[in-house]
C-alpha cells in the first residue's frame, strides 16, 4: 500500500522522486502517522502540520550537511522517519527505538538534544558561527512554531540571527497555536502578515532586518519547496513565514487543536482516548477548583501560567469564565515569575503554576525579580521528581536551583491536606516568595498535621516518635518514608522516628539539635530529586561536625533518557529494601 | 547658586515651579551630579542622558501613587535627588546613604531592588495588572534603555505589555548605547526610527501592538512633558520613544560613551580618574591576551561577551582586531550560551566571558542547550565571591546554581597558572562544557601543580602533607587555606593537610576516601560563595556515613546591600582565627 514510503530510507532517496511521488509520500506519511500516533500518542498537531515542510527540507537542503534544527522538537517525528528511522514508526516492535525529541545518539541529522521552547535560533546561530569561523560552506535551517516566538530566547536568537551577516534560514511555522492559543502583541502582527500574505508594511521580522518571504499554505509542497529553494545557499540570514494547520489531515486533530496538542493513544476512527482510565482525582483539577472559588470572592487572586494553562487545570471553559482573573502569558516562564513579583507588590494575590523542568527557565527572575523584592508570590511546581520520560524534560532539578535562593520558602507537602493548607497559607501571607511542590501526580491523602503558618523558621513534624534512626521523608517521598519505617520495624524491630520535614529550603534547627539527644545515632533523608544541592545536604552539613551519621537518598546528578521510574530507583538505591539495607550496615 | 534645586525636597515641589524654573533645575541637577559623581564614580552616562526625563516624569506623574520603574535602576539618582534623598547628592557626609540603584528601603517612591537589566517591563506588566484586578487607577510607567531591549525577560514583557488592554507607558530611552555599542537587528530598526523622527513604515513596537510616540530630543525638558501629557492616564499600552545623549553635558563623557557608562572618582576638569591606580596586572587583560593569540593561530577560536566585552579584556581596539572571532551578542547572556554550544557543536572553539551575577540568568541554556547536549564549550565566570557590592549584583551563587547541573566540569583555579592551564585544556578538550571561576580581581600566582587535563574524575592537589585536619581550600580561598594552615601550625603545632580541589562540581572520591587513612578526623572546606547547594556540602556528604567530621565555611545564603567583604568575613566565620577557633574546638 505505501509504495513510496517503502523506498525511503534516507533523505537521499527524496531526490529521485518526481514532484508527484513526493507529494504521494506526504499523504502516506501521513496516514502511517496518524496510525503510529493511535497507537502510541504523541504530539499529534504540530506531528501532522509539518508534514509536507520536512520532507520539502530534506528534498531541497543536503542532511546532514546542511543543519536542520527543529525548535522544541517535538515536530521531528517525519525527520527521523526521512532518516534512517523508518521502522520507529511502521514496525510495533520497533516503537519505543526513538524518543519523541531529536537526539544526536539516534542519528547524525539530529543536531542536538532538545525538548525546551524557543532555543532553537541561538543555537543555529552557533552553528552559524561556527561554520563561518572555519571557513565552511553549507546551510542552517531553524524551524520555530509560532508559539515559541513569545520565549526570550527566540527573541534574543532573532536579534543576533538577524545581525548574522551570512547564511541562517529561519522558518517559522505558524499554525496560530501555541499549546493552547497564542498570547501576546506578536501575535496579531502575525494574523495581520496572515492576513494580508505577508505585503503589511508593519512586519516584525522585517523590522528586525531579515529578509522576509510568506508562504501561504506551508501544507502545499510545491509551495513550500519553491520557497525553500529561493532561499537555498543565501548568504544573509532569511526568515520564511509559513502557515500550516495544526492537525492537518486528522479532523479531531484539526478541530480541537489544544487537546489533540499531545494525546495518548486513541481510536482512530472516532478520536476516543483508548487508555479511558481517567484519574478520579488530580492536583490540576483540585488546585483549579480551590483557585476559582478564591477568585470569586477575592478580585485580588490571579492564576497565571505560561503557555500551559492545564498544568493549573485551568481547560479552556475555565479561563473562559476568569479572563481578567487568569493570565496567559504564552511560553514565557521568566516573564510569569517577574510579573507575579509586580503583581504581589500592587496587592494582588498571584499564584503561578509550572512544571518542574520549566521552572528552570526562571532562576534570574526568581532571584532579582521576585525573591530580592520579598514579594509575597506563590509558585506552584508540578511534575517534580523522578519520571520515566525524556531527559529533556526532567522534575529532579527544582529544589537545588531555587531551594538555595536567599528567601524563598520552598515547601513540599507530603499530601493533598498539607498542599491546600499551604497554599492556603501562601496566598495570605504578605512577606515571602512561596514555592510549593506539587506532591506527585496521584493525589495523596494522609493526616497530616497542618499549621496555620508555613514561615520561617521552619518547624518540621514528627509523624512517628521512635529511636536510634531518623527518617526525613520529603513530599512525595513521605510514603517511601513509610514504607521503610513499617519494614525497619516488622522485619528488623527497629522503631525509627518518622519526620516530615515540610520545608526543602532550610532545616529545623531546633528538631534536628534535638534528635541525638533522645538517642538517635543515623538520620535518613529521602528526596525525590537530584542529591546535589539539594535538600538532604543541608541535613548533613548541619550534622558535619557532630557524630551523628547521615545518608542522603535521592537521584544522582545525570541525565536520564526514558528509563522507567522503578529502574531508577534500583540505580539510586530508593527501593525499601536497598534503603533498610544501607541504614542496617550502618548500625 | 543652586536657586532652584534649593528648594526642592520631593516630586510635589516640583508642580508649583514655572517651566523656565524647571527646565534651570535640569541645569542645576546636571551640575550637581557631575560634581557629585567627579567625588564618588558611578554610571556617568546614563543619568547625565535621563535629568530632564526623570524631572518631566515627577512633574506631570504623581509618584508614588503612579508607578515609577526603572529598567537596571542605574539611571535612578536624578530620581532619587527629587524623592527626599537629595543631600545623598549634595552633603558628601550623606553620600553613601543611597546605593546608586532604586531600593524599596530607602524610599516609597522605589517600588523594587533592581539591578539586572531587561526587567522592568515585566515588573510594570504585574503591577499593572495587581492594580487592574484590585480596581485602582493609576498610572504604571517602565523607563527603559535601548541596550536593555535586547535581553529576552524584555521582549517576553513587550510582547505581554502589548496586549495588556489597559495602562502602561513604556518610555525606551534610546541613546543609541548599550554599555558599549548595541548589537542585533533590533537596533536597525531603532536607527530607521530615529532617522525618520518616528514615521518609518516598519515599525518594531507598532508590529507589536503598541501605540507608538517619538520624542526626538528627550533632553528638551519641554518636549518630553508634552509627550508624556499626552500619554498620561491613558487607556491602553504606549511606547515613547524617546532619544537622548548618554553623558549628556559633560563633554568627556559625551565623547567616549563607553568608558564614562561607569566611572571611578574624576577631575572635572581634565576627565582623569583620580584613584590613578591601576593594577599591573588583571585576568580580563591576561585572557584577552591570551585568547587573541590563540585567535590569530586558530579561526576556531571564538571569544563571546553578552554587552561588557571589557569583563573578557575585550577593549574597542582589541574588537576591532577581531571583527569576525569576537561577537558581542548584547545582553542577552541565555543566547550566548546557546550560541556557544551551537559554536562548539559545529567544531567552533567558544569562550564565553561573563560576570558571576548574569551567569543566572543562564541556567537553563547551561542544562538544556549546553549540558544536555555536551557541547565542549567554555564559560569564564569572573567577579565570583563576596564583595562589598551591590545586593543586586552579588557573585556568591555561581557554584550552587551551575556546579550541580549534570555534565558541567566547573573548575576553580587557585592562581593565573591554574586558571591558564585550566582554559588551556577546556578550549582544546572535545568533550564537555567547562566551567572556570576566575579567581579574584588580583591576580594570584602559586607553584601549582598543573595537569594536561582537567576532566572526570576529579584530581585535587595534595599541597600539603599533614595529619589529623584537611583543609579543602577552593579556588581564590586557597589563600586563606593556606594562612590557616601556617597559623595551626605556628601557633597551635597543629600539621594540618593542604588540599586545592581544583573542582567545586565533584568530589575527588580516591582522596577523600584515603584521607581517614591517613590519620584525619577532622575535614575543613573552605568557598567563596553560600554553602548552600554549594561545592562543601558535597564533602560533607561524602563523609556522612563516616566517623570523619566535616566543618563547611562560606557565605550564608542571603541577600547583602554594600556591606565591605571584610565585615562579611566576619559575620560568616570565614577570618583565621575564626576558623581556627571552629578547628580547635572539634579536636
Amino acid at each position: 500500500m505505501c509504495k513510496v514510503l517503502d523506498k525511503i530510507n534516507t533523505p537521499k532517496d527524496l531526490k529521485v522522486l518526481s514532484r508527484n511521488e513526493l507529494i504521494q509520500l506526504c499523504g502516506e506519511i501521513r496516514q502511517q502517522m496518524i496510525w503510529r500516533l493511535s497507537a502510541t500518542g504523541g504530539h499529534v498537531g504540530s506531528n501532522l502540520a509539518i508534514i509536507e515542510a520536512t520532507v520539502a527540507l530534506h528534498y531541497v537542503f543536503n542532511s546532514p550537511v546542511d543543519k536542520i534544527i527543529f525548535d522544541v522538537s517535538h515536530q521531528c517525528y517525519t525527520h527521523k522517519l526521512l532518516t534512517g528511522r523508518k521502522a520507529a514508526y511502521t514496525d510495533p516492535a520497533k516503537f519505543s527505538s526513538v524518543s519523541g525529541f531529536t537526539n544526536p545518539a539516534e542519528s547524525e541529522h539530529d543536531i542536538f538534544s532538545i525538548g525546551h521552547t524557543s532555543t532553537a535560533i541561538s543555537l543555529a546561530c552557533g552553528m552559524a558561527k561556527g561554520r563561518d569561523v572555519k571557513g565552511e560552506c553549507h546551510n542552517v535551517i531553524a524551524l520555530v512554531g509560532d508559539g515559541a516566538l513569545s520565549g526570550g530566547e527566540a527573541f534574543e536568537g532573532l536579534n543576533n540571527a538577524a545581525a548574522l551577516g551570512s547564511n541562517i534560514i529561519l522558518i517559522i511555522n505558524d499554525n496560530d497555536m501555541s499549546i493552547a492559543e497564542n498570547h501576546g502583541g506578536l501575535y496579531q502582527n502575525l494574523r495581520l502578515l496572515r492576513e494580508t500574505d505577508g505585503r503589511a508594511d508593519c512586519n516584525f521580522f522585517r523590522a528586525l532586518g531579515f529578509d522576509y518571504s510568506f508562504v501561504r499554505d506551508g501544507n502545499d509542497f510545491n509551495e513550500i519547496v519553491a520557497a525553500l529553494e529561493k532561499v537555498k545557499d543565501t548568504d544573509h540570514p532569511v526568515v520564511i513565514h509559513m502557515c500550516t494547520v495544526k492537525g492537518k489531515g486528522y479532523r479531531f486533530a484539526e478541530t480541537d487543536k489544544e487537546n489533540w496538542h499531545y494525546m495518548g493513544p486513541f481510536d482512530i476512527d472516532t478520536g476516543n482516548p483508548r487508555q479511558g482510565v481517567v484519574p478520579a482525582e488530580t492536583y490540576e483539577a483540585l488546585t483549579a477548583a480551590y483557585l476559582t472559588d478564591k477568585m470569586r470572592i477575592d478580585p485580588a487572586v490571579t492564576a497565571i501560567t505560561a503557555g500551559t494553562p492545564k498544568v493549573l487545570g485551568f481547560e479552556e471553559e475555565l479561563r473562559n469564565q476568569f479572563p481578567k482573573q487568569f493570565v496567559d502569558v504564552g511560553i514565557a516562564e521568566g516573564h510569569a515569575v517577574a510579573m507575579i513579583s509586580g503583581i504581589a507588590k500592587a496587592g494582588g494575590k498571584p499564584v503561578f503554576g509550572v512544571s518542574s523542568s520549566f521552572l528552570q527557565r526562571t532562576y534570574d527572575q526568581l532571584s532579582s525579580d521576585l525573591a530580592l523584592n520579598h514579594s509575597p508570590a506563590v509558585i506552584l511546581v508540578f511534575f517534580a521528581g523522578i519520571g520515566g520520560g525524556s531527559q529533556t524534560h526532567m522534575g529532579v532539578f527544582d529544589i537545588s536551583l531555587a531551594a538555595n535562593i536567599p528567601g524563598i520558602v520552598y515547601l513540599a507537602p507530603t499530601c493533598k491536606e498539607e498542599y491546600f493548607s499551604m497554599l492556603e497559607w501562601g496566598l495570605n501571607q504578605t512577606e515571602h516568595p512561596v514555592i510549593i511542590r506539587v506532591p506527585g501526580a496521584t493525589t495523596v491523602s494522609r493526616d497530616a498535621v497542618l499549621l496555620s503558618e508555613y514561615s520561617y523558621p521552619a518547624k518540621y513534624e514528627i509523624v512517628e516518635h521512635g529511636t536510634t534512626v531518623a527518617i526525613l521523608a520529603l513530599g512525595k517521598f513521605f510514603k517511601l518514608g513509610e514504607s521503610v519505617r513499617q519494614k525497619l520495624l516488622a522485619e528488623h524491630g527497629i522503631n525509627a522516628t518518622l519526620i516530615n520535614p515540610r520545608y526543602a529550603s532550610v532545616v529545623d534547627k531546633t528538631m534536628l539539635g534535638a534528635l541525638p539527644e533522645y538517642g538517635h545515632r543515623l538520620i535518613v533523608t529521602l528526596e525525590d530529586g537530584v542529591i546535589d544541592g539539594g535538600f538532604g545536604e543541608k541535613v548533613t552539613r548541619f550534622y558535619g561536625a557532630s557524630s551523628v551519621k547521615v545518608l542522603n537518598f535521592g537521584a544522582k546528578k545525570e541525565f536520564v533518557n526514558h528509563v522507567a521510574a522503578e529502574e531508577q530507583y534500583g540505580r539510586y538505591h530508593l527501593t525499601e529494601n536497598q534503603i533498610i539495607s544501607d541504614i542496617l550496615e550502618l548500625l
